[in-house]
């Protein structure tokens, strides 16, 4: 008989595409979390900085494992994975191609996705002036990286051999926030059927619809504080 | 008796800074590579788009594993580190709480260093207009992570544990490349201390410092021609 596990903790919980993206994660593995929420003034306090010295959101703090503390989107999901995924529900063999396969996705998720999606919404709503081509720069990178996923998509289902892997969710909550920017520009779902297709697939999973509802609750509430 | 192992291919080589990041990792390992190298307007050619769908170096292909291959810098990382580090000399033991936190500086390292030194490096070079408040945004993110890696190297000489891993090593190429844009905006050494200490050290290894003299040698080629 194994001890139940103790609820983990997520700093950022369903809030934003980085935290949002672990929660999709724990939630499809059905592993208890509890969120606490930081406001971005309180990103900077020593408290927070003992448990991520980059001072952003997610951090993960793991009761089953002493506590261990660890930040970084992208890391937190491999960690998760390694420790609570040994049923590979989300993910495959360790070592094994498809294995490398996943993060190899994931890691264009980190670092081809997020930053410059991130730009594109940061140039399109909060730079203190309106640059055009800076907007246009991040826009364009938005559609090339929608691009690759769309013709790797298709002629399958999922990034990685025949199921949905942490690799797919990991791509969700960028995805569907930067039609907020996109929208207006281009039509997704003609221009990327192969994406779009796989995009509803994704979000209408039991576990992912929940925590985007979830996240839109959160975001409806944040802005009707402004 | 082991098969000797065949060389890696490596496209992207030791140019450019996340090709040689790799580079750097494969030489600290006495892994033989061969390295191939692409003008970026072959980058999107159906015929490497076959190896890498992203469009984008480095690339890895490796011979050993069925020609297996994989792309995005930091999942090469962790595929070079999982198959050929197996006695820990750059990492440690798999599933460790200090395996993690490498992986987390790595993913630091790919979603917070990587692409916002990149956008310093484009603002402040090649964007078709001068727009200082993009190239300040940037610069100030630059400094914003120089100063978390500060902060962090205070009291200890490497980012995790007490030997150098490949986490230490993966920034190292962006770390010194960005001196390029901030050197006469701000004094690294005098700024951030631990950072530069920790910058010496590594740099003056065997290994890596012969990678980042061929790095040198071949941008001083490469922009002698333009």
């Amino acid at each position: 008989m194994t001890t139940p596990l103790k609820p983990l903790t997520l700093w950022g919980g369903v809030g934003g595409p980085n935290p949002s993206k672990v929660s999709i994660i724990l939630t499809e593995l059905s592993l208890a979390f509890e969120s606490q929420y930081l406001g971005f003034d309180k990103l900077k306090t020593p408290e927070y900085l003992k448990l991520n010295p980059n001072g952003r959101l997610p951090t993960l703090v793991d009761p089953n494992n002493g506590d261990f503390t660890i930040w970084e989107s992208g890391a937190i999901i491999e960690y998760v994975i390694a420790k609570y995924d040994k049923n590979h529900l989300l993910s495959y063999e360790v070592g094994s191609d498809l294995d490398f396969q996943c993060k190899q996705w994931l890691h264009f998720q980190v670092s081809g996705q997020g930053p410059y999606y991130g730009q594109a919404y940061w140039f399109a709503n909060f730079h203190p002036e309106k640059l055009p081509s800076a907007i246009e720069r991040y826009v364009k990178e938005v559609k090339r990286v929608s691009g690759v996923l769309d013709s790797h998509l298709k002629d399958r289902e999922y990034l990685v051999g025949d199921k949905c892997t942490y690799a797919d969710l990991a791509f969700i909550s960028w995805q569907t926030g930067i039609k907020a920017v996109t929208a207006e520009i281009y039509d997704e779902e003609k221009e990327f059927p192969h994406l779009s297709a796989w995009l509803k697939r994704i979000t209408s999973r039991e576990a992912t619809s929940r925590v985007l509802e979830q996240k839109k609750a959160l975001e409806a509430t944040f802005f009707a504080k402004k």
